[in-house]
């Protein structure tokens, strides 16, 4: 190929946007709400589709401020968290929600991930092409 | 075009995603709820849609879990998915959600399209471009 | 580079999707419940998605029929609304959401974009390429 052929190819590959391929790969809970069924709802949710082959590693659970009570050790979805967990699930949340709510951290799961603002996670990942489910 | 440059050609365009043009078409709903009342929103939401001239072939609502009621025959909703149905949209439910609510299957809408998971539905279409909307 | 070459350059250029690009500045968010709760959860969000430096132009907040009262000038949170609009988001409802509800226009903020349908304006930012946030 010419060098400015190839130069071409390579503009293109830089103009043909990421988020078409990461798409192929991740998945980006939003989990907002106080109400305990719909954190048991998301957490079958994440559950069954890493039952069909989605690996845990491609996915994500941002906990938004209302929600963040599902973070603490006490949370009844704490084992289903902590079984995420150990499949590779990211589990996010922002410092300042717990601040906010002022919960001790000693309280929180170990493994939580924290962020400077879910909400903006959830929008990089969309945009980076990864599914979205607000269970 | 010299051989090597069309190859570059034909790799870049198996590169550019092709959700992008899928996005054109489809638009996902996920309805995971136990309330009527957004159930109804949902229905309503759908016939807008149509309204604004999107066809019904392009539209997929998918049932998950806790929502698996509104598919009776004895649902608020009936009429509606029948009509929804009857212009092209597809419904989609898991039939292992049905049996763990053990739901008769003569109770059932008889136009309800079984799959495998509802999660890794909606899933597969956001990966496909297809819009998705949470009622 | 060849000319041949060139052409087909120009339609890679057409064919990797525009969505792919608009990805990068819009963020949807969709309110459709009732809930004052939810709608200030919504609020916080918008808020903090600015925070984080996206632009209020790149924000637009679409009110679905059953939330039409959230744009009542006496709604709890009409000085949220007001602060988001004048930070540059974008407020739409429709206007036959607002006749159903049989609200007097001159009860309504000001500043409300009136459109044909607020379901369709969702799927049509995120065909093009917009993030979506279901609050």
């Amino acid at each position: 190929m010419h060098k400015p052929a190839l130069a071409g190819v390579l503009v293109l590959l830089l103009a043909c946007p990421a988020p078409g391929r990461a798409a192929v790969t991740g998945v980006v809970f939003q989990i907002s709400t106080t109400k305990v069924a719909s954190w048991k709802v998301a957490m079958h949710n994440v559950h069954n589709l890493e039952a069909t082959g989605i690996s845990g590693h491609d996915i994500e659970i941002v906990i938004l401020g209302p929600a963040i009570h599902i973070l603490l050790k006490s949370s009844p979805v704490a084992p289903s968290l902590t079984r995420l967990h150990a499949s590779g699930v990211t589990i996010d949340a922002c410092r300042a929600a717990i601040r906010r709510a002022r919960l001790a951290p000693g309280a929180i799961l170990p493994f939580v991930h924290y962020i400077r603002s879910g909400i903006a996670e959830v929008v990089r990942r969309e945009r980076q092409g990864w599914a979205y489910i607000r269970p």
